[in-house]
């Protein structure tokens, strides 16, 4: 056995993005992102089902840290604002605006992980729908949150990867909701 | 050459639909699906790339329409009411539930299908911030309003495909933007 790597995952996960960047997606094989991270293959596969998913191992956990930190919000709170304040909290993870945007950009180059970025925040949407749910907030409602949610978070997060951003993401998070409540009432 | 055929894509997608029904997405070939229209599968591919693109034909026409139907409002009406409005004129489009329930129940079962139904919600989303960009509207303002329109089409339709609705397309838009009003505005 090997020494123990104290975060194999997000070796990988560098080393793919290095690779992706250098020689492109799709010249890029399991074997190369392994030997970069100086890592085995069958480690790769212990993490990753396959070279996609390797740009995307943090969503689940972020996806998770969401719908926790609305189910951490006070239920009688308006469902919106449990939504926005699940969004602020991935503050957390969004603390390197300079590797968000290298990876933006290499999934922007390739339709496969387009989608697969498409597919994770259908699910993310879905997610806050259930949650709502479960609390009790009927439909259309829930689901309209959710998506007014999801919105909140792909506008804040592309204003946080701007080249010319310099603030902080759950302060984005803030102000694209105020924008929005701004977009949905300017209407007669 | 054989008869002119009048409708042959609508006949494709009306055979496509049946025998995904019966023998399931996976085991259809073009061929079944050209053999079931009385067509041939040369005709097929005039028509489409795939057996998957089959189902979402007319995707295009319906971001076109949904499109122009924004470009012929008022460019100084506030940009939600703009997107509501190309929203309400998809109408044309969904005037049989029952076709669409169908279609609906089969890309549910398939994660690729699911997955292009996904592209194409963001593709709508990309049309729509564009056509407002082109009108003027600045950023964030432009991508929220945007998303805040794919949400109401996409609240919209789930209604209108329920079982149990019995109202039209444009009505539960309408409902639909007002409940997203009440949503964001509900926060304090």
């Amino acid at each position: 056995m090997g020494r123990w790597q104290p975060d194999a995952s997000g070796r990988l996960a560098q080393a793919a993005m290095e690779l992706y960047a250098e020689q492109g997606f799709e010249a890029t094989t399991v074997a190369d992102i392994a030997e970069r991270a100086g890592l085995t293959e069958r480690t790769f596969f212990r993490y990753f089902a396959d070279k996609r998913e390797v740009l995307f191992g943090g969503s689940h956990l972020l996806q998770d840290t969401l719908i926790a930190g609305l189910r951490g919000t006070d239920p009688s709170a308006p469902p919106i604002e449990q939504v926005v304040t699940a969004v602020e909290a991935a503050d957390q993870f969004f603390t390197d605006p300079g590797y968000s945007r290298q990876r933006q950009a290499i999934i922007a180059g390739h339709p496969d992980l387009r989608e697969r970025e498409l597919i994770k925040l259908a699910s993310l949407g879905a997610a806050f729908a259930d949650a709502l749910r479960s609390r009790g907030v009927k439909e259309p409602t829930a689901s309209l949150t959710a998506e007014a949610g999801v919105a909140v978070f792909k506008v804040a997060f592309e204003r946080w990867i701007d080249e010319t951003n310099t603030r902080g993401f759950a302060d984005l998070v803030h102000d694209s909701f105020a924008e929005l409540k701004s977009v949905t009432t300017a209407a007669g």
